[in-house]
């Protein structure tokens, strides 16, 4: 039973980190792989996450902004994983209308390719729990309510519901997953644009103290990229999944002082000048700080039995292991 | 105690049905006021809604997406009322990206241009109940989740939700109204655009049947512009209101069908043909329907002691009376 045999499938932000190992997994199913990416350096797209198995996709570098080239990219495929977006909180902030442009303009006319062109095609939009704003309960589900305390988040939701409302008014197949925070191989760690556990592994690999911010006792849950990844193919699989939005999480919860611990302990076993220090959050961070963040993924799990494979522990190990054999291709010294 | 005596506002959409009757009222507060709309056919603006008070506004024709006009505008005004939108659910739905670019787009760029030019400008938004989509209880109050059924409710959510947040984040004063059904002289008479109730004042003027879709039960409230525009001024001098939203709304619930009826028997009244009939709902306002919807307005009552003061039939009265008069300037035969 594999959905993905012999199907065309089209990612955007293919090239990216969580958008370049579904493009893996779905090759190893058989699908036909495009890849869609801007490469925009900002960005997550990095042409080494897919070194791999550059022989065996279509990679078509271009913005979800380009109306003419999605049109065409859209034609013809089985299934669109939509993971193409800006996903920096202070970007967002800084310049409000390319996060406009992107997270919802581009999701806007992306759905309307697919609805004049390819109308049956299956959609998985990658959302985010950043949605949710400052939890007013713990664990979060899909009942709470949702209120973005940044641009990011505004716009991120407003593509999101372009999706659900194509597939309640359209019967444009879509469903869209909200991440929580993901790592792994192929992240962005040259800055903290896309999750600061990039930013921690680069500190870490360099020498340099990793920094926590504020009390560090911030609760957070994470998922490794392949679990992440199986839930969106378990969810472009699913007809019962349209029209629905269901939360990624994690029952290993875990407070950031003590994840940056767990980091350097794993870190010294593999021979780094590993530590960490707390320091003042910047301004600009704190004003759109959520305080504790942990999801109830249990909606996930009834409707598809899905649930996290890899603990943190051995997750972080892997992580790690990658961007020491490999750190020439994300950062330069 | 009067807030606008000699302050600077500005008021987009001000030729529009409540911006021009909001102009009115700012004008005999004394305020000093600068009109900025569109005049897009499709939209709400007509000159002749300010004709009485025209040499007393100064109007500037500019469209809200002019972000070089727009920041001229801003600059050195005390208070902003932001009205102008694209309001037709249908036109979003056809047309999602103009609708995204005005109801979203232009808004982040007027809440930039107050940010970096005029930070201690006031912000009342008009918002819209159609936020709140199919009401999961009645009367809906601001704790109701929000849930938009069309392209044009996902839009007017971002666009409220960035100007509670640059309140937030930036210090912008601002608070939004979520309006319900408003109506009177002034509003859109030409198609149901901006309201049904526009469409039926001018069929039963033409001396043609109302058409009511459905079996007419769906309830609804309703705001003669005036308590609408009372509301604004309110929230305009409340500091309180900043970072907040308030739903306006009647206590006077009606039927369509009922609504109907009241319209013909004050239509009869002034010697119109008025007669009304049912017929089936067009497959397009069908699936944007939203069943029965009346607002609990508790919140601005108890805040700022509003309360609707024109009942159903004098509004109704009122309005008829005026496009009896007027219609020349509204629609050509």
């Amino acid at each position: 039973m594999n959905a993905y045999a012999n199907k065309s499938v089209l990612v955007t932000g293919g090239l990216g980190f969580i958008g370049s190992s579904l493009a893996r997994a779905l090759v190893r199913q058989g699908a036909a792989v495009t890849i869609a990416d801007s490469l925009i350096p900002q960005y997550g797209g990095n042409p080494f996450n897919v070194q791999d198995i550059r022989d065996r996709v279509t990679v078509n570098i271009c913005d979800v902004r380009d109306t003419s080239a999605m049109t065409h990219l859209i034609a013809g495929k089985d299934y669109l994983f939509n993971l193409a977006g800006q996903t920096s909180h202070l970007d967002s902030m800084a310049d409000p209308q390319t996060d406009l442009d992107i997270n919802a303009g581009a999701q806007l006319s992306i759905l309307e390719a697919c609805r004049k062109a390819n109308s049956a095609i299956k959609i998985v939009f990658a959302s985010t729990r950043q949605l949710y704003g400052r939890p007013d309960y713990l664990p979060v589900d899909e009942k709470h309510p949702v209120r973005p305390v940044d641009v990011n988040g505004i716009n991120k939701l407003a593509g999101e519901w372009y999706h659900l409302l194509y597939n309640n008014v359209y019967g444009i197949q879509a469903c869209a997953l909200r991440l929580t925070n993901t790592y792994g191989p192929g992240m962005r760690v040259v800055d903290a644009r896309q999750t600061f556990l990039g930013i921690w592994v680069r500190l870490m690999i360099e020498g340099k103290p990793i920094k926590v911010f504020g009390d560090g006792l911030q609760l957070r849950d994470f998922n490794y990229v392949d679990d992440c990844v199986q839930a969106m193919l378990l969810a472009g699989a699913s007809p019962q999944a349209n029209g629905k939005v269901f939360n990624l999480g994690s029952s290993e919860v875990i407070g950031l002082k003590d994840l940056a611990q767990l980091m350097i302990e794993i870190g010294q076993r593999r021979g780094l000048q590993a530590r960490y220090e707390l320091v003042a959050f910047p301004p600009e961070r704190k004003v759109i700080d959520i305080g504790d963040y942990y999801s109830d993924f249990s909606l996930i799990r009834n409707a598809m039995g899905w649930q996290p494979g890899v603990d943190l522990r051995t997750g972080l190990d892997k992580t790690i292991d990658y961007y020491q054999a490999h750190h020439a291709h994300y950062w330069s010294d």
